[in-house]
C-alpha cells in the first residue's frame, strides 16, 4: 500500500491518467469536499459533462458502476469503488464570485476554480472551458420544490471514491475552498494513481 | 401584438439577442420543450452556465426573477416571466448517442445538439462549445434518491416563459426532437424578441 498524495486544505493540483489507470479520491480526515475535472489529452475540447453524465445515468447521485460521459458522449471514467455514495454533479467549482454572491465577501478568498485553471493552465487549459466539476463528498440534497441544501459531507475518515480512465485524460482536483461545502473547516485530500 | 416565429417540430434556430432586449418562448400547442443555449457575443468562450445558475440560485427550478448566469459569473439573462414553473437544467440537448444510449435508436434521428450546432456554427461556435442547456418546460423531477423521471411538460397552449438579456447575446433555441420530453409527440415552438 502507498502513501497517498496530499492536496493541502484549499490547494489543487493537475496531472495525466492514462487509459486504464486508476485514481482513488480519498477523505483523509472526513467532511472535505474535492472537485475533479477533466480533459481528453488527445483534444482538450472533450471535457467532463455533468449533464450527459446525469441523463445517461438517469440519477444526479453518480456512484460505483456508472460511467463519466464527456460532452462527445464517450466514456471518460467508470466509478469503480465508492465508499460514501453522495457526490454532487449539480454546481460549479467555488470561485471568487462565488464568495462574493452567496457569502457576501468581496476580499480575497482560495477558491477550487483558481486552483484549477492554475494547475490545468500548465496542461493549455483556459479558465473559461473549466465546466460543472464532479464534487466528490458533496452533500446537495434536492428539496420536492427544487430547493439546494448544501450539508455536511457523509464521508468519514478514509472514505475514498475511485474511478478508472476509460481514456487517456488531463485531471484536475482540489481540496475544496468553500466553508459551507465542508462543514465549515478546511481539510486535505488525498489521492492515489494505480 | 406580433405574430410570435415559429419553429417547426425537430428544428432549431440561432439569433442575435441585444442587451435590454426581450426573448419570449411560447409553448403554442402545449407539452412541447424547447432547449436554450447562449453565448456572450463580444466573446463566445463566455458561455451559458448551468452549474453557476443552479449555485447561485439555490435550486434546480430557475423561475420569474432569477439571474441566468454566463461561467464567468456574470449576468446572461433575468428571468421576467414564467406561466409555467417547472424548467429542466441538468440535462444536456439530446444528441443521437442520447437516442441510441437511452432509447437504444442506431438509426439517424433529428436532435436539439445537432439543431444546435448547426444554427451556431453560423456564429462560429463549434459543436464542443455548447453545453448543458436550458430545456424550457422540460418536467424533471428528482427523488429523494436522486433518480430522475422525465414527465409531460406542465406547459399549456400558449403558456411562455421571457427572458430578458443582461449583455448582447448569440442565442441557439430549438423545438425539442425527444421522444420522452415532449410526451411522445413533436410539436413546433414560437418566440417573439421585444
Amino acid at each position: 500500500m502507498t502513501t497517498p498524495s496530499r492536496l493541502q486544505p484549499q490547494t489543487g493540483t493537475a496531472f495525466y491518467l492514462n487509459a486504464g489507470q486508476t485514481l482513488r479520491v480519498i477523505d483523509l480526515q472526513g467532511e472535505q469536499v474535492a472537485d475533479l475535472t477533466a480533459f481528453a489529452r488527445a483534444d482538450t475540447t472533450e471535457w467532463l459533462s455533468s449533464g450527459r453524465s446525469i441523463d445517461y445515468a438517469n440519477t444526479i447521485y453518480l456512484t460505483k458502476g456508472h460511467i463519466l460521459y464527456s460532452n462527445r458522449s464517450r466514456p471518460m471514467f467508470t466509478i469503480t469503488g465508492d465508499d460514501v455514495g453522495r457526490h454532487d454533479f449539480l454546481l460549479t467549482p467555488c470561485s471568487r464570485e462565488t464568495f462574493e454572491i452567496i457569502y457576501g465577501n468581496t476580499a480575497y478568498h482560495p477558491s477550487c476554480f483558481e486552483n484549477l485553471w492554475q494547475n490545468l493552465g500548465e496542461f493549455g487549459i483556459a479558465p473559461d472551458a473549466i465546466p460543472t466539476t464532479l464534487n466528490i463528498f458533496m452533500n446537495v440534497e434536492v428539496g420536492r420544490d427544487g430547493t439546494l441544501k448544501i450539508l455536511p459531507p457523509l464521508s468519514k475518515a478514509g472514505d475514498a471514491l475511485t474511478l478508472r480512465a476509460e481514456m487517456d485524460l488531463i485531471v484536475g482536483l482540489t481540496a475544496c475552498s468553500a466553508e459551507m461545502s465542508n462543514n465549515y473547516s478546511f481539510k486535505p485530500i488525498g489521492y492515489e494513481i494505480d
